[in-house]
């Protein structure tokens, strides 16, 4: 058994997720989860027993979640970056939960070789927000790839969602309201229907910040747009329903 | 000048907007405007002097408070429904308004014969929500075609649009949650990028029972979703916003 000390590389850490005793390595230099991830894990549907396919999954905190949150039969993560896709692995590792989430290295454009299709009865991503060349790029490459569309668009992400998954299957994505139209365009043109939609709202008065989508491939037509998630009451704190899907 | 009785036929009466005096004849065993139409007035853009059209007027709702709420220079309202459109001239004689607005008798599917393209700045409309053979259909003919997509589509109209509007031209329409993809879809389909969205949610606990759009003619993508617009506060009583809205 490995102990947390080998299991680390220079500049990572162990972070609690606060969620049945899970943790997950983290380098607090580069990038780190957010809240985008938890609230879609609190989101998506997915049914008991069912094949989950996470799409750049990054340090694998969607599968490690739901892994917790859910009685999915068994959960594979696929990331581009050698260096998230190892840590996803170690922490995958040190949960012991690898006969349950398996990670892969790989390219999401090349999802029609890497899974068989109509393979997975639920896929999720949490993918690149901003348009190649849009918004300041950081410096770190890794960190660039992971918040702009410079390795995968978001229609390479809904194809590869809508080749892996079996007809009626659900797919279930968090971006920024300001590419929603894009998202659920390109959904459609994919043959994943959007089905519902829940906005966040930082507060009642304020503008969302992010916007949760699930699609059924080749699923009919008609949106339920959910009562809105609004992170912090009256009071400052979080709301019930944010703490709630912390699980704290 | 027309005394109120002579303006009045069988089985109608005048309303009043409580809104710089402004009335409007409405028969109340028939259709009657909505909330959504008054928040159409309150969330769509309309610069000064500009030419606007509203398809489907009905009963002339919306270009009358539009003349009342913005400086738009000219208004002219499209209704196919010889009834409506007779009831929306007469409110339009009611106020006094024959010099700012026309209401026409006439097909949203002929706007391209009716108008000269790119010959307004905003176009509006509260379209017949409902796809043709959902839902239950009203036994009364005229409201059917008011609630149902039974005389033009929601494509109908978006085309219409576009076809009124001068480039970079300001569409504003309200629909249910439920048609959010085919509207926003439709609208880019017809080259009018949705930019603008507001949900309308009855209180903070309950799905949004409206959308609110905004696009422009030939506009590049970027949507900003608004604050959501909230009709009942914690009190059981209309918000401010809503009651700003209707002026009250």
């Amino acid at each position: 058994m490995m102990t947390e000390k080998n299991l680390l590389k220079n500049g990572e850490r162990i972070d609690d997720l606060e969620r049945n005793g899970l943790s997950i390595i983290q380098d607090p230099s580069s990038f780190c989860f957010g809240m985008d991830a938890v609230l879609l894990t609190g989101f998506a549907t997915v049914p008991d027993q069912s094949l989950v396919l996470d799409l750049g999954t990054g340090t694998g905190i969607i599968p490690i979640l739901l892994s917790a949150k859910t009685k999915a039969g068994h959960l594979t993560g696929l990331e581009i970056q050698e260096k998230f896709a190892d840590m996803a692995s170690r922490s995958v590792d040190l949960n012991c939960l690898g006969s349950r989430i398996d990670i892969i290295k790989g390219d999401i454009k090349e999802a029609d070789r890497l899974f068989p299709s109509a393979s997975f009865d639920v896929v999720t991503s949490n993918p690149p927000y901003m348009v190649k060349g849009s918004g300041l790029r950081n410096p770190d490459e890794s960190i660039a790839i992971a918040k702009h569309e410079l390795l995968c668009s978001l229609s390479d992400v809904v194809k590869a969602a809508s080749h892996a998954l079996k007809d009626g299957g659900i797919f279930c994505m968090v971006h920024r309201p300001s590419r929603l139209v894009d998202a659920v365009e390109t959904m459609r043109h994919h043959r994943i229907e959007p089905k519902r939609m829940k906005l966040v709202y930082p507060s009642v008065e304020k503008e969302p910040v992010m916007v949760l989508l699930e699609g059924r491939k080749n699923g009919g037509a008609n949106l339920t747009v959910e009562k809105p998630l609004i992170i912090y009451g009256p009071d400052g704190k979080y709301t019930e329903e944010i703490t709630g899907i912390y699980g704290y």
